[in-house]
């Protein structure tokens, strides 16, 4: 399979290999610290720009493709990426560092995402077409024929994540979303793992010029630098950004885009610490049970996940302190899995040392390295009065590092909750005895996060039509909307009525014979289909 | 009626009249130029911050509201709203100087409005919820209960505008939208019209307190200036916006509100000049009964609709001649009206003039001014090539001022289009002989308007199902929504997942027994009634 990697690897602008005219790299394998894989050539301005002007040229007749033809598409690009097999699992394990067993599921879980978004395209319930007819008799004026459908919102940036380099990044769930409303896209592939990116973008491009898509509906950008990224959010035929990364970069291209002479949505999903609430009840039948499961959540992926629980809540006294000291056992036997790049783990070690150090700060327990960039999960805890005391306790450090806060009352608690800030999860781990505070507690949690877990942990997002990942501020710059499941595909469109326009100028999904067989409905109730 | 105008009159807080620390004012009647009605109190900066206390803990009870009471709630509105009938038409016809007609008919379109929210709010399809069941047995990990619901942003700010003293104000569609939404609304009262203000909010305060609401769930500010607005904006625990206005204005708190710690949405609907587009084969009939109908449109209410006509493209040639005959004509022949305020008036007559001042400019005809604060209409005409080297052309001038631009071609219409911002509308006026053209024009105007019209006028907007009043910028901050119609309730909510929260703690809509029949879809497939 050593063709699916060319020597050197270069960005796919609109189904063309286009050598970058702005330097060289190489992937770095975090496992070892080292260069691996080919070189991959960077893109200039230039080219970057060439890139939006494809998707730009495209935009019109992608928004104007069939919902079956959309459907094709998105299903060819999931099978072209399934087809790329092991080779691309074995490029995304050398680049992330990640195990070979995880990136088999995330492989299926992208390609089974863009089978769903394929699905929905198809169905186009999404397009919520409306339908008001005319009143021609009405007093005193009668009524116009009134229609509405939604119309994709034009060319979108993508911007994939390092720690899903499949299901986060070149053709994950931002990419399929806007594919999916009918918006080209132009991926700004991370540069932790370019060569992974390259290989899924020739994939997609493959699939795009198979199935008669417009060459630009695609483009995968590598390019050194913040600049590109910048420069995509910059030009003004972009019109919607998708991010999923670190705060202080989905804040940066937020200001950035409203900042525009014409600002633009920008939908990044940046950063949690998933608080976990144990009630009493829970630590009844068996604390070190769950001292188990809430390590294994904590350090899985090396705590890498965006719904990582880097907070929780214990009560004060026996119970808990029995589950601390089930979960210092569980985690002092735990060494570090390797993390995303260098960088990464130099945030973390220096994070969590920075925690750890604070005055008052009690050391629960910590593994041990496991080697290059593998360094070692690590929890402390603290009681409610420190916690409100130093804020950067609150704060996310990227990776396996628990805050356990331990609290006295349901009333001390709900206190210490009200003051968090927005987050993706928040889960309760409760039984029946605990109801009465389970009523307290979720509307509370529910006013501070995208989903509000009942047992179980908040690392497995679901990608399904029910599912949230997204939340008020700062886990996201936009709460009304998520970033995983079939919602998500409402970022990247925007209604529009035509009044009194004739059936034979309408688009299809608003003509009278409804030829795309789209949900409707009529005065505001669903037609029977 | 007096006892419906206080004297003087004050803010209503939370059910409470609040007589104002701040000083007093009186509304002037446009029509004389003068100091009308009774003094109206001005709130200090604490009382305009007790209304955003109230809001705020009215918040949560209000938000847990079942459909039923919400619908009650708004109901009452529009009884008591009614009640105020002729007394209240009177005064808004005094503060605004709009016609009795166009005041009765715009008090009918409020309580409509408000009633059509409260069926809304009973149907509850809004709140978009979805199940996608539990799968214990799916391998290789069973799947979670998944719920999602979508629950209210939080406390609103609405700003009333000006031209629709009723419809776009104290309870109009930004009020009765979010209120219904579940969200509790601080107006802050345009001081165009403080009485007619009032008196709403007595109306919408009394229905709350009769139908057992939480006070705060709405309160009227009167207070001068811009900082109490910005003051709201500014409001850690307001979480969104309703702005219906100038584009400085929406921009101005648009701006704001991208600047606080939490950024928060603005929907400011801020300005349009609604292109028409005229094909030769609408000109073939009756071009003159086409100018009369147009200039109609131009010179309804003294151009102060936001769908105003203000930029209307005519072929060259003797058709488009007649056209510009007729329209200079009927244009010739009418009055100014009185606009809403005299700085309104002010910056009609300096704007129309400034247009009509530009080199190359040709003068079609006015009208003749009405006495105080109504201005003629004003028509005048360019070609394709000045106005594409004059920007200001293409800018709103508030009022009765129409700009035709003669196109030779539909190629250079449609570089002329192509150039021009985001719309509220955009008509065309053709016949079936234009339906190639129409094809080519289609999708460049449903590129940059929210409603496109085929045939008809822009002004005059249906509150109805399929209606959108919004559109890309900067006729709006956000183009992904209207304030027009039930799907302007989208705006004040955000989506909320519940995975495997136990049947006795969920919310009401998410419980198997569905106890509100609120419409739900299990696994993306809508359940049958």
């Amino acid at each position: 399979m050593a063709h699916l990697e060319p020597h050197p690897v270069h960005s796919i602008l609109a189904g063309e290999l286009v050598p970058g005219s702005a330097g060289e790299m190489q992937a770095t394998d975090p496992s070892t610290g080292e260069p691996s894989g080919p070189s991959v050539t960077l893109l200039s301005r230039e080219q970057v720009e060439a890139a939006v002007t494809a998707a730009d040229a495209a935009y019109a007749s992608y928004a104007a493709t069939s919902p079956a033809e959309r459907a094709a598409f998105l299903r060819a690009a999931a099978d072209e990426i399934d087809g790329l097999g092991s080779a691309l699992v074995e490029r995304a394990v050398t680049e992330s560092g990640l195990p070979t067993a995880r990136l088999t599921g995330e492989l299926a879980r992208t390609t089974g995402q863009l089978r769903l978004f394929a699905e929905l395209a198809e169905r186009a319930a999404h397009r919520g077409v409306r339908i008001d007819p005319a009143l021609p008799d009405r007093q005193p004026l009668p009524r116009p024929d009134l229609r509405v459908t939604h119309m994709p919102l034009g060319p979108v940036a993508v911007f994939g994540a390092s720690n899903f380099p499949l299901a986060f990044s070149t053709a994950g769930g931002d990419t399929a979303s806007a594919l999916a409303a009918g918006c080209p896209v132009v991926v700004k592939g991370h540069l932790a793992h370019p060569v992974t990116s390259a290989l899924v973008a020739g994939a997609v491009s493959r699939a795009a010029a198979r199935t008669g898509m417009p060459a630009g509906v695609f483009s995968l950008v590598l390019a050194a630098g913040n600049s590109p990224g910048e420069q995509l959010v910059d030009d003004p035929r972009i019109k919607a950004v998708g991010f999923t990364g670190s705060r202080a970069g989905g804040l940066a291209l937020l200001r950035r885009a409203q900042a525009r002479p014409e600002p633009i949505p920008v939908y990044a999903e940046m950063s949690a610490t998933n608080p976990v609430v144990v009630l009493p009840g829970a630590l009844v039948d068996d604390p070190a049970a769950l001292a188990t499961a809430y390590v294994g959540s904590l350090t899985l992926g090396s705590g890498q996940f965006c719904t990582n629980p880097g907070l929780l809540f214990l009560p004060t006294g026996d119970a808990g302190d029995a589950f601390i000291v089930s979960a210092a056992a569980e985690v002092s036997g735990r060494t570090g899995q390797t993390m995303l790049t260098p960088a990464i783990a130099e945030r973390y070690a220096a994070g969590s040392a920075a925690l750890q150090g604070l005055p008052g700060v009690t050391f629960v327990g910590a593994g041990v390295g496991g080697g290059s960039n593998a360094p070692a999960p690590q929890l402390i805890s603290v009681d409610t009065a420190l916690f409100a005391a130093a804020p950067e306790l609150a704060e996310e450090v990227f990776g396996a590092s628990g805050v356990v806060v331990r609290y006295g009352s349901v009333d001390d608690l709900l206190v210490v909750l009200e003051g968090l800030e927005g987050q993706l999860t928040a889960t309760v781990q409760a039984t029946d005895a605990d109801d009465d505070a389970v009523r307290q507690l979720l509307p509370v949690l529910a006013g501070r996060a995208g989903r509000v877990l009942y047992g179980g942990w908040p690392t497995g997002v679901e990608v399904t039509h029910a599912m949230v990942h997204g939340g008020p501020w700062p886990a996201t710059s936009d709460p009304r909307t998520t970033s995983v499941g079939t919602l998500a595909i409402e970022r990247w469109q925007r209604p529009v009525c035509f009044q009194s326009v004739p059936d034979r100028l309408l688009p299809a999904d608003l003509q009278d014979a409804n030829p795309w067989a789209v949900p409707r409905s009529f005065d505001g109730a669903p037609a029977t289909p």
